[in-house]
């Protein structure tokens, strides 16, 4: 694992997107980047994700008992999805950010918060955060 | 497809952190979101995304001959991917941004730019954007 | 849910290829079947097999639990990957079935048999049915 | 990659079934193969499936281009995907293989097959060869 110095900084989707076209652009692998060919990386990503949490059971909410190293791999695996995710939806021509602050607001409208105790949902049935 | 107004706002990824936050607390739903349980989630929504491009074969850079309406619904299938993994990230206690930006700098060592022309890689074997 | 008798018959993966095979021709839809079309669909379902589990938390052997529909409906997605590996197969020209009897020859060769007690692996570090 | 000679053999979901038992229980990991253990892993594998294709654009039928070496990997990593769902349909107490002659022909009611020219399907929209 490379040591990187980490300066705090603030991270919008918008932030992302355009450091992701510069680094194509730099390596010249725009060529590459179809949204198909993109997916498919996506979706490999999602694979390696997963494989960090195949042989584990249940874990913790935080993950309280993994090792460090362990935890930045995880940080790493999301991180691809992200950048995947963040890529092939410029290559789209989809503004992730309010694409997504337009989805939660859908969300709210077909989730209403209940109003009393009497309307919380108790089972796993028709639960969805987003669908 | 409900219209919903559309304010733009700056999207930082702890911004969507603290919207699933409130969404789920507002709803009793954080007794649902494990680490495992929002990881096939977001599996499932992957799959939903993949469904959109399934029968299409290679499309465009910017899908400039799709209808409005599969625009939009890509933008929310991209998004359900997007909200879960910024919720999936949270409770594993990862500050995804942070780790985005990380995987940046960690590829751009991995991946240097190309100093000359003779550099520059020109089959798809050693392409990755990120790994 | 259709009710179909079901007569038992002995399933081999190439009596499925061939199943598969007509089922595309005598509806013409063998000009969808791309390699890459029918992988994404298989990701398609994959993510449809991933929603049956995604907030049940973790789920005993057997699954003697569930409701009987909810076997069924497991077992028509457990189907759906199944039919479209098969079919992406075929599309690639290989015979799945004696490449699993190789792999799984591979795999006994790459993790033996521990010969005793002492040989046996006791960490999840290690396991990997496949890989 | 091991030489390993290859006899023919009429190769069943049964088989299959019972290969990936013996192979468990010999290396008593049986342990690990919880059916959310295996979709997960399950979920692995495909994205190493995917990961074959995603640089690559659109590829032929048959993969007429690929080397050799290629197809040998391509065939193990849909064997993997193959193994894992035998494993966790078996794990879920599911007949994979009667299960999917059920699908198919649940399949064949619901796209029945057009009896005249004029009922061909001419659109993507529709096309579904399992769902």
């Amino acid at each position: 694992m490379a040591e990187i110095s980490e300066e705090e900084e603030i991270v919008t989707l918008n932030l992302l997107k355009q450091k992701m076209h510069d680094f194509a652009r730099e390596r010249d692998w725009e060529q590459y980047h179809s949204p198909r060919n993109l997916l498919l990386a996506l979706v490999g990503e999602m694979g390696e994700l997963s494989e960090i949490f195949q042989w584990k059971g249940e874990v913790p909410k935080g993950l309280s008992d993994w090792k460090e190293e362990e935890k930045v791999h995880l940080g790493e695996e999301l991180s691809d999805v992200l950048l995947y995710l963040v890529r092939l939806s410029d290559m789209c021509g989809v503004d992730l950010g309010q694409a997504a602050l337009r989805k939660i607001r859908l969300n709210a409208i077909k989730y209403p918060v209940p109003q009393s105790n009497t309307d919380v949902v108790t089972s796993s049935e028709s639960i969805s955060l987003v669908d």
